[in-house]
């Protein structure tokens, strides 16, 4: 069966994160409903991983396999004409062989969007953004060069995975300016990541920013491999998805 | 009584437009009742003039009056601690002796924003853009320059509007690449706008730009001063006002 290898943009706010579940409209869940309605059978979309409710994505990848005599639809067209608005299918192709959305992935680019005018947030913006206040960004630069490199990242996981271990290795974590001048965009890339692993990160890099945590207590922190020492979790509209790396294009670059 | 000046943002996506109507959500609806709740009685607000159901504002003003007892209150603070996250005040600030957000206007400008990459519309674009297709540019530049001037333009004002004369002076419409690759903004700066000005010319434009009108019949088209022989007019949510300029703005600067 060939399969198809998807890119799919996302504005996170409306859904229950990208997995199905039981119940609540969620972005894989709507791109199965659209395929059901197109193969006339259940469909099942594998997407690089899950995103939160409310997260969002620039390029989110996932593969579906399909029947031989479906292979030459024009996925992207068909996908596109039915999905709302908040949901956009970049790319679709047929995948390389051996492909898999999930178990193929080498490595995942997250951006986490801050809003630091201190009167207003932007409307245009404020879906994308978490807006704070008064933050010491000099200060949030030494504590994100702490968490880079291969550490255990327990203290940054929250409950309900299934995955048992939990050493990842994040790239250094890198800050520039967003979109708009009152924004400050963080970039996570690592090879792996835990349950709400970006926004437990950040929220340890806002409080560090805003005086609550000292530089010289991060380490600790890392190291005490406790969340409930961390602290709290950042909000999901300021997190985006913004790309996914995978084995193969490894491979082809090298 | 004193009286404030306000910058406001605002996404109109849910809003029927500016205007306080009948029915229907409105931006100056949602302003006067949250400072009705603050001052305890009615409070008009006024506008530097209406947006369309759907169109946003970047820095739309508008001014009101309250009595002594009130001049005090931070408003910019009150009023965006109690206004949903798509309106927000920028500014807010006593106004200069004489000054009206209406009857003081010395110019606008808004900006239009098309998206071009025919296979999608980035979801989060999606309520910023009107999505073409396969336009010649250069043809719309042409036509573009043939519309800046002083020109009766009665053939892009839409029924339904009080004012009497149609006699305007457009600035020269500029086109500029958007905050995504995917777009141009087009922006229109006049002295005044009659009823859906902007979006009737970016009609032309963009039937000009997919070959549906030639470059040399536009010229026709605004000496007819007739609605019905221009091309249809576009859609609210690309449309943005952006800046209003105000005659006391003029003297300072001169």
């Amino acid at each position: 069966m060939p399969r198809i290898r998807l890119t799919v943009a996302y504005v996170g706010t409306r859904y229950q994160g990208w997995q199905v579940q039981g119940q609540g409209l969620t972005i894989q869940g709507m791109l199965e409903d659209k395929l059901a309605r197109i193969c006339g059978e259940l469909v099942r979309v594998h997407g690089s991983g899950r995103t939160d409710s409310g997260v969002h994505a620039l390029a989110q990848v996932a593969h579906f396999d399909v029947p031989e005599s479906k292979a030459h639809i024009p996925w992207q067209k068909a996908l596109n004409a039915m999905l709302p608005d908040d949901i956009a299918i970049l790319d679709a192709r047929e995948a390389e062989p051996g492909f898999h959305a999930r178990f193929s992935v080498r490595s995942k680019r997250y951006a986490y969007t801050l809003w630091t005018e201190p009167g207003y947030t932007l409307p245009q913006r404020a879906p994308f953004v978490w807006s704070v206040r008064g933050l010491d960004f000099e200060a949030m630069d030494r504590a994100a060069a702490m968490l880079a490199g291969t550490h255990d990242f327990a203290a940054f996981q929250n409950a309900g995975t299934e995955i048992k271990g939990t050493v990842r290795t994040l790239e250094p974590v890198l800050r520039a300016p967003g979109q708009h001048p009152a924004e400050w965009v963080f970039r996570f890339q690592a090879d792996g990541f835990l349950k709400q692993m970006v926004r437990n990160l950040m929220g340890l890099l806002v409080e560090v920013g805003r005086g609550g945590l000292r530089v010289d207590e991060v380490q600790a922190i890392l190291e005490g491999l406790d969340r409930c020492k961390a602290p709290a979790t950042a909000p999901a509209q300021g997190l985006a998805l913004e790309e996914v790396f995978y084995q193969e294009e490894a491979l082809n670059a090298s």
